[in-house]
């Protein structure tokens, strides 16, 4: 129904959408505010030039494209490689209703979900995976996918999700990376069974009975698995685990950010792979 | 006139403040919406119990401490700390109204401000310090100070700020780190001449003409210096680094969050100074 209504309305394509009761504009926000929505269309909302370009190099399938009237002319890139008929023009004040951010990229489009399985999944013999367990704010998980994506990690395994992929904050903090990064939604027990067939070493981040994650070898294939801030990884993934690793707390406060200590570990098994 | 007002009303310490309108409302509210009121008292407010407590312990002086009448009894430790006759209770609607977060946390705290000079750093032999320079989100400060608390870093040096180190989402950020990290406010060619007349290693983290970080030698006094996602570090900086460092980006993206590569950079020095 929300596709037809899409369809419908394309043959005004060269008119511009000036009203924010347009039932266009009623459909984006929906995709923007509610993820029961996303779930049940199979489409999202990416606002900004470099997110949507990310986006259509990745391949994902651009349903529409709308831009903003005050927009520069850059998005002449976009429009060639989606395709003219797909871009609808906007007002400015349809476009901020629409938009989740400041309204200072002025493009966004509504794009296709993809959903990727572990079997689709194909690993290099040295692949450097992450994992996390039911991490809670969609702004972590995305800052976790853009430093995946600059660490060159292979995939990065989200069990147990508390929030889905396509939230406006998770693909915000990811900077896009959530389309340039290999990205599987699953359950603990199938991500185990997955890395245990193909000889993935397991690392779980914790602090109770670890060793120093610098003195723990992360070259091979290996899989650094990353729990809540508040609470930490569940039994099931430290009972399976080849090595439990924890970075020195060395401060007064005992606390990192799940990003960072994400980060800090997937670089360290940079250095060990291509240091000198 | 601000303090003044205080005072008086330290007199009526036995009531509940009630009401929205009540002038130490609006101060509170002063003091968070505006850096410009900050600078102007000399105070700033905190909000949350681990927050305060750690404001507390760090020996910052607490003029006031507002708690929700909702609170819990835990709040009996930060009255003994600061002293009952600084403890206000008011209601959940005044709460809200004074509070930047959601008002979980139940207690906030208006502080003295403390100003820490360069002439008033004690650094070790082998200190650890991170600069940054014209950073401009303070929420991406407060997190380098949480990770340079965790990394145990001596001193953040905060050169040429375009933000206070009391606004409310860097306190939140840094979950209290901008308390128990030494951290100044300056200028950058007195950082500059601080560093050198100590004899402090300066590591300039920037992608043009510079070797991997962790090719680099981070042990004895070193500086760490940061400058802006957006457009990297001033000629200021770059002419009197000891040595240009980038972390290797091996993604689609070239993009890492500034607090993110900072992390990595700080602990690749532990990991030298500690590891095996």
């Amino acid at each position: 129904m929300f596709l037809s209504l899409h369809y419908e309305m394309n043959r005004m394509n060269e008119y511009k959408i000036a009203s924010t009761q347009n039932p266009r504009v009623k459909a984006v926000v929906a995709l923007q505010q509610k993820s029961a929505e996303r779930k049940r269309t199979g489409l999202f909302v990416v606002e900004g030039r470099r997110e949507v370009k990310h986006c259509v190099e990745a391949g994902f399938e651009v349903d529409w494209v709308y831009v903003c009237e005050e927009a520069d002319e850059n998005d002449d890139e976009i429009s060639a490689s989606v395709g003219m008929e797909h871009v609808v023009e906007v007002t400015r004040g349809v476009y901020e209703k629409m938009a989740y951010r400041g309204g200072t990229e002025n493009v966004l489009a509504v794009v296709k979900e993809r959903k990727l399985r572990l079997a689709d999944l194909k690993l290099r013999k040295d692949a450097l995976v992450v994992v996390v367990e039911r991490v809670e704010k969609p702004g972590n998980l995305g800052a976790i996918l853009r430093s995946a994506d600059a660490a060159g990690v292979d995939a990065v395994l989200v069990c147990d999700a508390l929030t889905d992929l396509y939230n406006p904050n998770l693909i915000r903090s990811s900077v896009g990376a959530v389309f340039t990064v290999p990205c599987v939604v699953c359950g603990s027990e199938e991500c185990i069974k997955f890395l245990k067939e193909r000889g993935v070493k397991i690392l779980t981040a914790q602090l109770q009975d670890s060793e120093l994650y610098y003195d723990t070898d992360m070259k091979g294939a290996t899989a650094i698995v990353m729990g809540t801030e508040a609470t930490g990884l569940t039994d099931v993934w430290r009972r399976v685990a080849d090595a439990h690793i924890r970075i020195p707390m060395l401060g007064k406060e005992d606390s990192l950010n799940v990003s960072v200590s994400a980060a800090v570990l997937m670089y360290e098994a940079v250095r060990q792979r291509c240091g000198k």
